[in-house]
């Protein structure tokens, strides 16, 4: 494309590309004559005879004085009918692409969030730590604008050692790695201690994000049977064990979800035992650990002499998502995870890392806490209440220990894809439980999350769910 | 671990652990008596006892009224010396060993600062982009408090697909994924389109990190011939793309580092041609581009039609490194980047986006850089000067085109790894050149970096450096 080419019909293509493409939106003003003019290296004419070639076109206006103004394509024209500029390569999916349509009704703000997992931000402190924030930046900018040690930052890292105080197997400041939220801690410790092609035994059903990983990473899945009263099955993951077929494991004995359930530490004690006599390691998803209500939250990791537990945790459940701080605790694999962790992004932010600092300092964190599992126990007892009240017979609902979702199982002949799609025509989002499982099993379960405040209108929107499923059971 | 053994020997060998391994350090306060008592099960009388045990061991000592603050060990006793809790398991390594020495000083803020590649915050807006950060904390807290979508917030992507405008092959905002920095930006796209095992093409000399990526991720590097006075040798590149060894290419077109090349258009347009007739991806790292200041700082993706180009940049080196903002443009990859950056991260930082969003909407990033690249014209050049006065005879060095770091051939006889042990006694840190490649090439050459304001002390080290090579090489 030489010089010759960009002139009139060449900069009134680009700029057409960038309004039908939607980098300049309806109402938006373009960059000025001049800037346009020295952008591209054309006269001041040219790009006024653009303009009058677009305006035509219906694309801008011009307005007197103020500038040049987007007036078209219309807003209603979705980024959907946008055509892709390359053809689409095929690869190998199949959870992920389900998973992605279930979780879609989430970026609409008008659906009753009963999908995604999460305490709403009414009962977060949001005001007051994004002042919190602000302080740090306005103490320390120069802190804030330079890179971390890889590992992360001392002062957040020694405040992360602190917290196993009661551990009988304490961890130390040089033992964690700072990590772009839980899913980062657990894809690096994924791949320390796993390649392509192996197995790693999971809950069934387990967290969505851990499959899509595996999928996305080609690892294999196994699935150990768990239940809402007891947990994983030792007795199920030693028959495995026994027969060589796992690589890893990835459980959370705290609060799991989407079950609720929460270990006692006589069975996290015996998980890592029989983990040691095997030498197979555990990634252990800890994310709503902090959000423990009922039962002891200690980790399996406070109970890990071997270094065989890589644990994984973040403030994304119990404070706030879109910080992405997590942090992970390698054991033995720590050199390896801190490698991968260099080439994965270097180190996590620094500002967002000084913030969670500065709450675990001060004990503004942990008095947080306090406040939240009682509002989380409140709001998922009643829910459970409203289950019991609306839901026909044969559903059953168990209260969680922790977090913030219910596991429902419906009667057998509920099919849960088809009871998503129904809600979700009444503005209500629903997991189904097959995202929850490689190969569709929980087809008659659904997971809700009970993060919102139990407004009239949400108490409604379960008693609406109650009567749907009361429809597709028969009843 | 029973109830029974968390008796006073246990709590005391639990505090004594935090203070020996550094959780509570010198002059720190323990939690109180109650908070102990609370966390162990313990009455108030067993912790009282624990603290006269710790007081007894010189480790803790008990100030009436304001409770009981660590004394020991002293500060002197380096991490270093703490035993890991773990045997240290063998990983496959081999230049990440050296190259992790040789970034080690950059740690000490005592050494004059020629090592990692960045321009100091002296010259860098440091005060106001951190006001602007909390104007953004401000007026919108509940926006920066959730989960952007994975492929970013649209407010940012918004703005860097307008950096697209003048593109031969323009760039739209759903064609973008926000990253944790460049390095994220890289190790996603490596993962996309290269296994384990594959071959990928590299500039030599190149950047270490993305050696270490590559060491790290089991690839392998083809060294592709680069020079200071035209870049990577097209030619050589055909080469080996005709004999089908190459999976994919990672090349910098703009102040490539450490050489400071910058490709022309032309040179450009004749690299994307070539990798689309052999059909080769290629991962293009623009993490310098925004600091040109002599040539054409289009990108190669600027010209690529076909959507082979994996476009990687971000603000870490033209505006503030601990934000970890960057994106990429993966072209025909883009879903399977979108898969991968998912079950990496999910999404990235809320509140760094916000920020970035903000400051391109108002065009201060695009102002700062003016500044910034003269800035950065005006201490490379004069850097130069000082080489060429103080190094021996048969040094090369070539103005940069961009960015802030100075390639310097040195006399064949110079060991620059001898160099950097005499340098680092002298307070001064350098990059060898055997970092920059697999194998010990360039061993006579050494990168300096140019970012930080030259004063006196700074000029002086060019001198000191320039007489410890004449040591070196015998003149």
């Amino acid at each position: 494309m030489g010089q010759k080419s960009f002139l009139y019909e060449t900069v009134s293509e680009q700029l057409r590309e960038q309004i039908l493409r939607r980098s300049y939106v309806q109402g938006e003003k373009l960059p000025s004559t001049r800037k346009l003019s020295l952008l591209f290296g054309v006269s001041i004419n040219t790009i006024l005879q653009c303009f009058r070639q677009l305006e035509a076109e219906g694309l801008v206006k011009a307005s007197p004085r103020s500038g040049v103004f987007v007036t078209g394509p219309s807003r209603s024209r979705d980024m959907a009918e946008v055509t892709p500029l390359f053809p689409m390569l095929p690869v190998e999916v199949s959870l992920s692409e389900r998973i992605l349509e279930y979780m879609k009704p989430h970026i609409d703000h008008s659906v009753v969030p009963f999908g995604i997992a999460l305490p709403a931000p009414e009962i977060m402190p949001v005001n007051q730590v994004a002042q919190a924030f602000r302080d740090v930046l306005r103490s320390a900018p120069q802190e804030a604008w330079g890179y971390t040690h890889p590992h992360g930052q001392e002062r957040l890292t020694r405040q992360l050692a602190r917290r196993s105080m009661n551990y009988p197997v304490p961890i130390a400041e040089q033992d964690i790695v700072v990590s772009n939220g839980c899913m980062e801690a657990m894809e690096l410790a994924l791949r320390a201690v796993t390649r392509r092609g192996d197995t790693v035994a999971i809950e069934s059903p387990t967290y969505y994000g851990a499959l899509l990983a595996l999928e996305v990473m080609g690892r294999k899945a196994l699935q150990i049977p768990t239940t809402m009263d007891s947990g994983v099955s030792l007795q199920a993951l030693e028959q495995a064990l026994r027969h060589g077929q796992v690589t890893a494991c990835l459980f959370s004995t705290n609060a799991q979800n989407p079950l609720g359930f929460t270990m006692d530490d006589q069975k996290k004690q015996r998980l890592v035992k029989l983990l040691a006599r095997h030498q197979v390691p555990m990634i252990e998803n800890d994310i709503w650990g902090d959000t423990v209500y009922k039962g002891s939250a200690l980790p399996a990791k406070a109970f890990d002499e071997e270094g065989l537990v890589i644990y994984c945790n973040s403030f994304s459940k119990s404070l706030m998502p879109g910080l992405r701080i997590g942090w992970t605790v390698p054991g033995r694999f720590h050199r390896r995870v801190l490698e991968l962790k260099q080439v994965s992004s270097i180190t996590t932010a620094t500002p967002p890392q000084m913030l969670m600092g500065r709450l675990l300092e001060t004990g503004y964190y942990q008095r947080h806490l306090q406040t939240l599992r009682v509002s989380l126990e409140n709001q998922t007892a009643r829910s459970v209440t409203l289950v019991e009240e609306h839901f026909p017979p044969r559903t059953r609902v168990v209260p969680p220990t922790g977090g913030c979702v219910l596991w429902l199982s419906l009667p057998e002949s509920v099919d849960a894809e088809e009871l998503f799609h129904r809600a979700l025509s009444q503005g209500i989002h629903i997991f189904p439980g097959t995202v929850f499982s490689p190969g569709r099993r929980h087809h008659n379960c659904i997971r809700i999350n009970a993060g919102t405040p139990l407004t009239r209108p949400i108490e409604q929107s379960i008693a609406k769910l109650g009567e749907l499923t009361r429809q597709l059971s028969g009843n």
